[in-house]
């Protein structure tokens, strides 16, 4: 039974298909810290509503996903520089009253491209235009990469967040090669698309690292294309724990061991 | 650790002073019960933003309390007889988007005296004159009660209240007798009243029934007062657990046994 009181903090994401991973993320690491603190998913009727929900009842914290990441930009207060620098929000803390946004997901780019000590000479190929394109396209350009490709059939989107940073554009990735691979499309992910590999072998091969923002699930056909064949390998399933771990320093100001983040995270996805 | 899911329903309280009664009460029900809901208590920090997260994050119901119970009635869609009749709202229902207001109170009363079995010709002195007062009230006028007489010492109100319902009005107790006495005031609640017995033993010594809505604790000085004289009583914890167990029906459409209501209502006090 879910023993709950009424003094708990509320934590909530917006999402138009909630997944079940932060739900058990947060309130895994809640337990475990002793804080009390409890986390519920939500796919909202009305975004405005659901955001004065938020004001009016008090809620600490809210992830925001798919589709409200940018419509949700006139509904807060205030701006953190990773929200603004891709006019594009994941993250909402209350202080009480005033909402600020954030953009945990370009924070755990940033942190797992230096984890994994990527050289930023590297050239990299990085499919997709979305949202969470431009959030890795940011990070990457911050943290000092040059020769980067963005990969996208949407030739407006894709000049537009390649002019951006200076990058290069193509609409489709054909012979072009690089030392990363990045996806960052839904191409492999649970539905229609679940079998397609993001990247074609011939491009794999010419690779040495291989990152798949695709968490559901994590062993996407892009993955395992570069497990295959003894690629470095980034997965979605970091991305997300991160960008969790981030969201879960926000909004209880406490940073979970590393151990404590592992199990979390496995127990979300479990 | 509440292992919550992403699906559960959540239906939530507003009161400026929440107890831990609601929550507990309802969370042990859905347990016990298997139903996918989770229930907590609120302290909004503005009544209309937070009506409006009812609204927009798709809460299916809210129990309403002080000092929310008439603010609340231009903020919601239909009301209830049960709500109109007395101009206040204790519960709140979301429909798909349509909040009907009810009160519960008022059932919670009319269902005590019936199965109490008190006679409608008896005499009736009713303590109070404030939004749970109105429901004794219209509970008792509309099962037929005609010699009530309110006590309320805010003489416009008091005699706004007697007039809905031809009732009488007095100031004070005073030498006034009857054969059933109801406190609809916070004379012995935990506070600063807490001592306070809301009829003198005089009077008490010449009533049947003892009637307190006081619930926390539902041991108030009048209750003892009744029970060391051997009256029929009737506890604010009986008119809680009722409210709550017809708000309970209204959120999910089940009726739990009496059996878990007791177990419940037990739990929530617990």
């Amino acid at each position: 039974m879910p023993i709950l009181n009424k003094d708990m903090t509320l934590c909530i994401s917006l999402a138009a298909r909630p997944s079940n991973i932060g739900t058990r993320f947060h309130n895994y690491l809640y337990d475990a810290l002793e804080l009390n603190y409890v986390y519920k998913a939500f796919a909202p009727v009305d975004l405005a509503q659901a955001v004065a929900g938020i004001r009016g009842l008090g809620i600490r914290g809210a992830a925001v996903s798919m589709p409200y990441k940018e419509d949700v930009i006139e509904l807060i207060d205030v701006m953190d520089a990773s929200a603004s620098a891709i006019d594009s929000v994941n993250t909402i803390v209350n202080n009480d009253g005033v909402l600020t946004a954030y953009n945990t997901d370009y924070l755990a780019i940033a942190r797992l491209l230096s984890v994994n000590a990527v050289d930023p000479a590297t050239t990299v190929l990085l499919r997709g235009s979305g949202g969470m394109a431009k959030a890795v396209a940011a990070a990457m350009h911050d943290a000092g990469f040059a020769s980067v490709t963005i990969v996208a059939r949407n030739e407006e989107r894709g000049r537009v967040l390649a002019a951006l940073y200076d990058f290069a554009w193509l609409p489709e990735v054909g012979e072009a090669t690089a030392g990363m691979l990045i996806n960052v499309t839904p191409l492999g992910m649970t539905g229609a698309d679940a079998s397609v590999q993001s990247f074609s072998d011939e491009t794999v091969a010419q690779a040495q690292i291989v990152f798949d923002v695709v968490a559901l699930p994590s062993e996407t056909p892009l993955i395992r294309a570069g497990r295959a064949t003894g690629k470095q390998l980034i997965t979605g399933a970091e991305v997300i724990a991160i960008q969790a771990e981030e969201q879960f320093v926000l909004y209880t100001g406490v940073r979970p061991s590393p151990e404590l983040v592992r199990e979390a995270s496995e127990f979300s996805r479990a």
